[in-house]
């Protein structure tokens, strides 16, 4: 059977935050033809939010922890301000956007993360049947757009923070049976590149030998390399491709034109 | 062709904002059988945000103005807090809820109310074609259970503040043509009070007829006019029945049970 094509792309905070790049960002987003999916990220309105609310951070062992004032504002800020007036920009450009929590229809569910040793309270984790496939599938098959916002819910009705690349990851593998899934990391750099101080020695395309072999030369490191072993994963469980590239370059991303992006194959 | 039931219930902010008389009812909405829609108000945590971030609520002529700030206040809380935790309970409760405001799959269009003498803001009202019937039949086809918020958006993507009684008038008559449409909205009192000052005065069923006659005598006055006229508007325009009464007795009145409200019928 020759599978439709599938779009999941991720945006993050650098996008979110300039009003410019964000509207440049829908304008090529919407533009992409066929089954797509939008998975954004926070911003610093919640940090603003939270300061302005006077709402402190909590850090355990350098990490930080969701607490119930802090799930408050993260979930109005995501999936209330952000997740509607992204949706609205789409509908704008004609794009038919759905903005979704995972709570909405379960269609991506969680688990409260529990370690013996640290709460990171209000977090959740996602596990290898989170998404619920069947109604992506419909909404897609409907023409939506599914636009996620990282805020996800456990069995018993708890939300839960949740980290976006993840969402985006887990949505591109489960979807993969049914889609054959390009997957887009939007980052703050042009791509993987192999002298980070400079935008002009980015790699195009990275395969896994070329990986282990980047990895052994301490040319990917510390940040990236989550990042990067996360896309290798999703590259082993069925996903087409996965790109990381600026949001401001989709349209080149998209048309695989020359030096747009890294593109990661298996 | 004998039509199915659609069940659309109107919350406010006398039950989201205590949350012992919202679980008991999210356990009744999750036990209603068939196609049901839940629309929900605004509630006290919209004023109490704004009150901690300086927001003013802003007046003019007596009325309430949606600026900007207001607008971003009442998105994050409205389409953002409340939405999703009502969502998240009603997941809990196995009812497969979807929250949606209107800009979601465009699904309810409004236009910024404009008055030459008059600026209201970010404020949305709704025309005869404002609601998207063929998203909701597709969605209440596929067993889920629209959450609606009291967020609208316009065709050029702005986001609208819009009252949830006329959303969820306009949804019924919308729906009408598709579905025996039955209209309930919970407030405050047990329905139409013969003497306001006495629950045991309840008036069990209105026509439109009696309804005339309950005008003149002024028995009906003030707020419950427009509400009223609202609702006999909604009946002329094929919705089955409108209910009015306490969102504590919700199971009774979705029973018929005597004495649980008042019901108007055409």
């Amino acid at each position: 059977m020759n599978k439709e094509q599938l779009t999941i792309i991720k945006i993050g905070g650098n996008v979110i935050d300039h009003q410019d790049s964000l509207n440049n960002f829908i304008a090529d987003f919407s533009a992409i033809k066929g089954n797509k999916i939008l998975v954004h990220g926070g911003g610093k309105l919640a940090t603003a939010l939270s300061d302005k609310l006077g709402v402190k951070a909590k850090m355990t062992e350098g990490r930080r922890i969701t607490d119930e004032e802090t799930l408050k504002v993260v979930t109005m800020v995501y999936a209330g301000w952000i997740n509607k007036t992204v949706v609205a920009n789409l509908q704008k450009n004609r794009c038919n956007a759905i903005g979704l929590s995972g709570a909405d229809a379960n269609c991506i569910r969680s688990e409260k993360r529990i370690k013996a040793d640290i709460d990171y309270g209000f977090v959740g984790d996602l596990t290898v049947d989170s998404v619920n496939v069947e109604f992506f599938k419909t909404q897609l098959g409907a023409g939506l757009v599914p636009v996620i916002c990282p805020i996800t819910c456990s069995s018993d009705g708890i939300l839960l923070n949740t980290n976006a690349d993840t969402i985006a990851s887990a949505l591109a593998v489960a979807l993969a049976a049914a889609y054959k899934v390009r997957l887009i990391f939007c980052f703050d750099k042009k791509g993987v590149l192999k002298n980070i101080n400079d935008d002009n020695s980015l790699i195009e395309k990275i395969d896994s030998a070329y990986y282990f072999q980047l990895k052994k030369d301490k040319i990917i490191f510390e940040g990236m390399l989550p990042k990067l072993d996360n896309a290798f994963k999703a590259l082993e469980n069925g996903v087409s491709s996965v790109s990381i590239g600026l949001a401001g370059s989709l349209n080149d991303i998209i048309l695989n034109n020359k030096n747009a992006c890294t593109t990661l194959v298996g």
